[in-house]
């Protein structure tokens, strides 16, 4: 055996010792700070990583000088020290040093029982870890004999009796487990977890703590606050006569408890200097630590600790009460939750204590849990949200004639779609659970049926529950934990705030989505569309009779109808937005939208509009499109048909007086959209501005309003310069932008997008994650060449990437102003921006 | 009247004097010529335009002095010489200075009639052209008593008797010219023609030469060139004792004709002296002159020259002539064409000296004309040409399974679209006349017939004729003339050839297009659009089957059937392009366009299927898109279902081998449709390498192939240098990428496209004018990032603006290696392309 100074090092940890966690793994840097913190940590030698990677590569340590190390009772366990908790490592062997001449020794000490059970623990994992031996032959539990039998096979299998030289039995154990770590299924597996390629392993070699003997004696863990809520909680368990982490079963209680014995009574003094141990983790390592422990006759051994294993809720809950306790800073609050865990919080959840009875998976498209009745069509929600059943709405794919039903509904179940489809987008708008492309299941419209995987079937009315935080559908109610809107939640969001240093708005087209953006603090909202607004029953018709106009005039008149309601819709968003920034999109869809295409529903649209069926079939045929979504819609209609923008322009003004009178001043925005040449924005802007001095005249009243451009074409972004020349903002939409620069409609790309980021012909799917390089120079292009025209000109994003953290990095890089998403992503979009502003210095142009 | 020495100058036309076109105009500069070749032009003072603007504002020159320069018998015309042709201006005032002295002395010596009609006319001129009185008082023709009548209505109106100072006449002859060049209506005439705001006029006072009196007396024009043909033969016209241009009534004929006499007989001398001066015009001035005289006595003056009005395929002929006599140089034979005149030369055209019946007027979407039968189907219309009668297709507007029916037609009409709709773009490609959105006739399926302006009726089986040049239908069959691909055609395509600096390739998707691509010398195909090949009836069947495949295997077999006619395709193609490069596109629509959407369709493929009718309707539902130019298609298809690929690059390989074998050596070109990533391209060329491995081993052959990629997505613009990594070649598909760029459908931008275009929103369409400020950067992004990556790229465009000039000079400025327009827009191209090339220093990348 080759020896080598500098690849077979090992250090004894103490206080004093060069201990870092990337030579030594994070377990030994966590053992060197309890250690200091003085705790009895038993002795112990750190081997860093290159002396494990010497050992797999056959070049080992000095085992005799790590011995005698130790002095006479050598009895030692082996633990994995990874450079990261997460990645994993080999299981710790215990024991190591067993041999006869121990056994007898700590049959006198501890007992023949007890000696005989930490012999055979110790012959059974080298057989089976060391020696690779069938680990069926050495099952057998603690009893008489077994010990014995062990030692029998190992020698019939090995040929040779059971090694007795404690540092030829430590060589091998550190032989196996450096191995183990370069095992392709090990590598992996923690990969997987996020692990480099390169990721290293250190071993401990601690003194062992029995846990068994004369006494008090066991093992056990135990943290002090609850890891689903993280309410400040004694948990764990503990086990007498116990080595390490022993089965959760025959475990006793570390607290008082009905249920039987406890810690606490056993061994108060015990139990007190744990939580003592506790509170110095606490606060010295300025985190919520679960300590593993070892009691040898009424004295405590700390092995290890760990990080508390934490819920969303819990994170919250943690981070605020250690920087309200000044343990931690705000910052490092704010920085310790994950931005994306918080929209767990906003929501009702499956409680992961409780049993799960899964009926099918789907794509988990908004997140958050509820329990309903199953219901097939819209009108069947609205009749249960009537009758004050909670229904869930189950549909092959959701459309706009939906929306009501949608509203009606508790969740929404889909069989087909993606992350992106109508239902997801909605649903997440509405912060409603939704599970969409959920294919295991089929429907059944004939039979108002639902057919799962294995023929199990569901009818109208059956309930379930749909999780939309995992996708799951359950069958009936399962437990839930209510949304934990709570103070450490509103604390966190308000540091969040003050840190923040980009604009979060909500994207909210009603008055309970501007209600939650005002909830959750957005900065205004950035994107209200207005078409939402004329799918009610009364407004459809006269949008109908606007569409069959015969003239410029007919159409004026029926639009003046449609003036009031309008008008309503914006005074209830300005009252409830008390001042803050409201950005109206124009009216944006085709208006073929609004038109019946089936037989029936023509027939319907003829009688009403007193004209021939086939005079109204002939103009429905006459406004339909190839490719709706690069037609005549947005400004072309603004263009063609200025008496939309017109009423539009009339009905923001209108309130816009009237609201400004009653409460804060209304500055509101106007946006025009699917602009791609400055023209169609000079256009609009001159009849706005008249509509602007008609209504300042007659309401003697003066107020000011902001012109700006969506812009989500790829030409509007090229020409963006020009296009500022006339626009006091500029909000990229998103979500066209990347159908259009990839040639990709949301609505089709379902079929095989699942395909192509399977492949890797798309990392991501790109109306899910912004295409950074694609999209995103044009993003870039425009906001620089927009600034560059007129300096002052507002940038930001309104599409449906606005929430996201990846996005968020994005546009504060580039210097946008604000994202805008829907209400419900706002708390975790301003943590994501908070986190950023705390790590990132910020760009601006 | 105050005077300025700069303002109120006047030159005397001689040899030697300071003329030029830009301040004497160019009836001025060309009168010079005339006297510097020694020409008898009459004696000609010429006023600059500072002083005919001088004039106008009221600041006279010293008409004294001018009515001194010409000596006893003044009598002059006043004419006008404006900086261009083109530009009009006031007409030409004759006999100024006619009096009573002057018209006693020249009754005496022309006889009083004479004397009578020359004062007569002057009379009239002034009245109504100087003095504004009412033209009605004043139209008395010659005849005894005229005169006096004509004097004393002129003294009743005016209060005073006519002028007799001479000089003052001429004063307010000039005046009255001026101020009618300042005119609102004659600025907004020649702002028409292309005259620029501040156009200026000249004014010329030449003596006049009479025409009248004794001897050979008379006035005419006489050219060397037939307008239409651009053939040699001296056409014009001669009417003895007239002046200037009279009526073509009471004409004499030049030569010598059946019809009458001529005045090669009247006066051989006169008529020699003449072919003599048109000669002496041709050879210095270098071009083809129509040439206006007066003879008074058998004296002969020239009294003007114009360049000879001619058609498109005389100008053709002409300039050949004028090069091959080596008057000009090959090079300005070039530039004296309009590129886009020769489209009119590759058609039959109406011949614009018969009568047209006009019957309605639509937009002229395909050059040339044809005269057929109506008839309303594709099927009708395969009849037709099977019974061998020549019919036109009229339809609302057309699709895909029009197609057969447009190859039997000879002409195409639909009520519906724009220059890119379907069926204007499939005309133009067959080198069909076309007109499309003649949206005065309406056409009614159930009488099969066609209702025009004012209510005529045509029915199926009427003759009509389309005028697809200028967008006109004709009712019956109007007088054609045959197509000029003459010798005059192709030697100035061969020179063009020489000097052209940018590749001109053709779309061909047909043998048919291949052989017209080839019969104009195209630089090889540069789209070959694989998917026309599918509709064959025969194919469709297999098509669909494959569709329908429900495994790969399936899937395999049916495109198995397929791939012989596809390998037949491709070699026809080959073997006509005879070794130069043919670049084929893989499959690009959607599945879904090989389906039936009617019920009749539906039950016969499910028929032919022999699947349930309910099966195929669902799956033809499923396969159906929201928008399918944004959806699965192209390389999508090609990476989702990847058979299709496979099957279309082996059939290529084996064609290219069995080309290669029977004549030159064929590299085939095969071009990725609809990349929006660089991965795409990855994945299609590892599979398209394989095939051709496979196909180099089956048959023992080997052969070169280059790969590239159609950039039609904005984001393949943006990624082309990550793209170019795996391409040889990156062709723009202008028409999806225009699209894209804007948010544009094509098929739906009819609807608005015209309005936009009137307003001004767009400066022109940008389907037919290619979109330098949007479109045209994401050219010059992706041929800068494609030729950064990889300088040997090939870049070019293939869309339907590669035909036009002002894409080909965009092109050329840019680098580009090729454009490729429809067979029969080459010619156009590449003539754009020598004018460039001669004009423009070319720049490289």
């Amino acid at each position: 055996m080759s020896k080598n100074a500098d690849v077979t090092e090992f250090v004894a940890l103490t206080p004093s010792a060069k201990v870092k966690a990337a030579r030594h793994g994070w377990r030994a840097k966590c053992l060197q700070r309890l250690i200091r913190l003085d705790m009895p940590v038993p002795e112990t030698l750190s081997l860093p990583v290159e002396t494990v990677r010497a050992i797999a590569a056959g070049v080992m340590p000095d085992t005799a000088a790590m011995v005698a190390h130790f002095g006479e009772d050598f009895l030692v366990s082996v633990r994995s020290s990874p450079g990261n908790p997460e990645w994993g490592g080999p299981g710790t062997v215990l024991n190591v040093g067993m041999n006869d001449a121990m056994h007898r020794k700590l049959a006198d000490s501890h007992g023949q029982e007890a000696a005989d059970a930490l012999y055979l623990r110790f012959v059974q994992s080298y057989a089976v870890h060391v020696a690779r031996l069938d680990p069926d032959m050495f099952d057998a539990g603690p009893g008489p004999g077994a010990l014995n039998e062990a030692l029998a096979a190992f020698e019939t299998e090995m040929e040779a009796p059971f090694p007795q030289d404690a540092a030829r039995q430590l060589a091998e154990v550190l032989r196996s487990m450096a191995r183990a770590w370069e095992g392709t299924t090990a590598r992996l597996l923690r990969e997987a977890k996020g692990a480099p390629p390169d990721a290293a392993l250190g071993l401990l070699v601690q003194r062992m703590a029995l846990g068994v003997g004369p006494g008090v004696c066991g093992s056990g863990t135990m943290q002090f606050v609850d890891s689903v809520t993280g309410m400040p909680r004694i948990m764990g368990r503990f086990r007498g006569q116990s080595q390490g982490r022993a089965a959760a079963q025959d475990t006793f209680f570390l607290t008082r408890d009905p249920r039987g014995g406890a810690l606490e009574e056993l061994a108060p003094a015990v139990f007190e200097e744990l939580r003592h141990y506790g509170a110095i983790c606490r606060k010295r390592l300025r985190e919520e630590m679960q300590i593993e422990f070892t009691v040898e006759g009424g004295r405590v051994a700390v092995i290890d600790a760990v990080r508390v294993a934490r819920s969303s809720r819990a994170a919250v809950k943690i981070a605020v009460a250690l920087a309200e306790d000044e343990v931690i800073s705000r910052e490092d609050a704010l920085l310790r939750v994950e931005p994306r865990a918080l929209s767990e919080l906003l929501h009702y959840q499956v409680d992961p204590r409780g049993p799960r009875d899964r009926f099918a998976i789907g794509i988990a498209a908004s997140p958050g849990a509820a329990v309903g009745r199953i219901v097939f069509s819209a009108t069947a929600a609205q009749a249960s949200a009537a009758r004050g059943e909670p229904c869930v709405l189950v549909r092959r794919e959701t459309g706009p004639e939906d929306i009501r039903g949608m509203h009606a509904a508790v969740a929404v179940l889909t069989e087909r779609g993606g992350m992106t489809s109508h239902a997801a987008v909605i649903a997440r708008g509405l912060g409603l659970p939704c599970i969409v492309g959920c294919s295991d299941v089929q429907i059944s419209w004939r039979d108002r049926s639902l057919r799962g995987p294995g023929g199990r079937m569901f009818h109208e009315g059956d309930q379930i529950t749909v999780d939309g935080t995992n996708g799951e559908v359950l069958v009936g109610a399962a437990e839930m934990l209510e949304p934990a809107l709570d103070d450490g939640f509103r604390t966190l969001l308000r540091w969040a705030e003050t840190v923040c240093d980009i604009g979060i708005r909500a994207n909210a087209d009603t008055p309970d989505d501007a209600r939650t953006a005002r909830m959750f603090d957005a900065d205004g909202i950035g994107l209200c569309r207005t078409e939402h607004m004329f799918f009610d029953e009364d407004r459809l018709t006269v949008m109908r009779e606007m569409i069959f106009a015969d003239t410029a005039n007919d159409r004026r008149v029926a639009l003046e109808r449609l003036l009031p309601m309008q008008k309503a819709d914006f005074s209830a968003l300005f009252d409830i937005m008390a001042g803050q920034p409201v950005c109206i999109r124009l009216f944006d869809p085709p208006l073929h939208e609004f038109l019946p295409h089936d037989r029936e529903g023509l027939r319907d649209l003829a009688e009403a509009l007193g004209r021939p069926l086939s005079e109204v079939t002939r103009r429905v045929e006459a406004l339909s499109e190839f490719n709706p979504m690069l037609g005549m819609r947005g400004v072309r209609l603004g263009v063609t048909v200025p008496e939309i923008y017109d009423m539009q322009a009339r009905a923001i003004f209108e309130a816009t007086v009237e609201a400004s009178r009653r409460g804060a001043p209304v500055v509101p925005e106007v946006m025009i959209p699917l602009v791609s040449a400055a023209r169609e924005v000079e256009i609009v802007k001159t009849r706005i501005d008249a509509v602007a001095a008609a209504v300042r005249t007659e309401m003697k009243a003066d107020f000011a309003y902001r012109l700006g451009v969506m812009v989500e074409t790829p030409r509007a972004a090229l020409r963006a310069g020009e296009i500022a020349e006339h626009a006091h903002f500029l909000s990229f939409g998103t979500n066209d932008l990347t159908q259009m620069t990839y040639g990709l409609s949301r609505d089709d790309a379902g079929r095989f997008m699942s395909a192509y980021v399977n492949q890797h012909v798309y990392a991501e799917d790109p109306f899910h994650i912004l295409d950074v390089e694609g999209v995103g120079e044009l993003l870039l292009m425009g906001a620089s060449r927009g600034k560059a025209a007129r300096s002052d000109v507002t940038i930001s994003v309104c599409g449906e990437h606005g929430g996201n953290p990846e996005s968020i990095a994005f546009c504060r890089a580039a210097g946008f102003d604000y994202v805008s998403c829907s209400p419900f992503r706002v708390p975790v979009a301003r943590l994501a921006a908070a986190h950023f502003a705390l790590l990132a210095p910020r760009n601006r142009f």
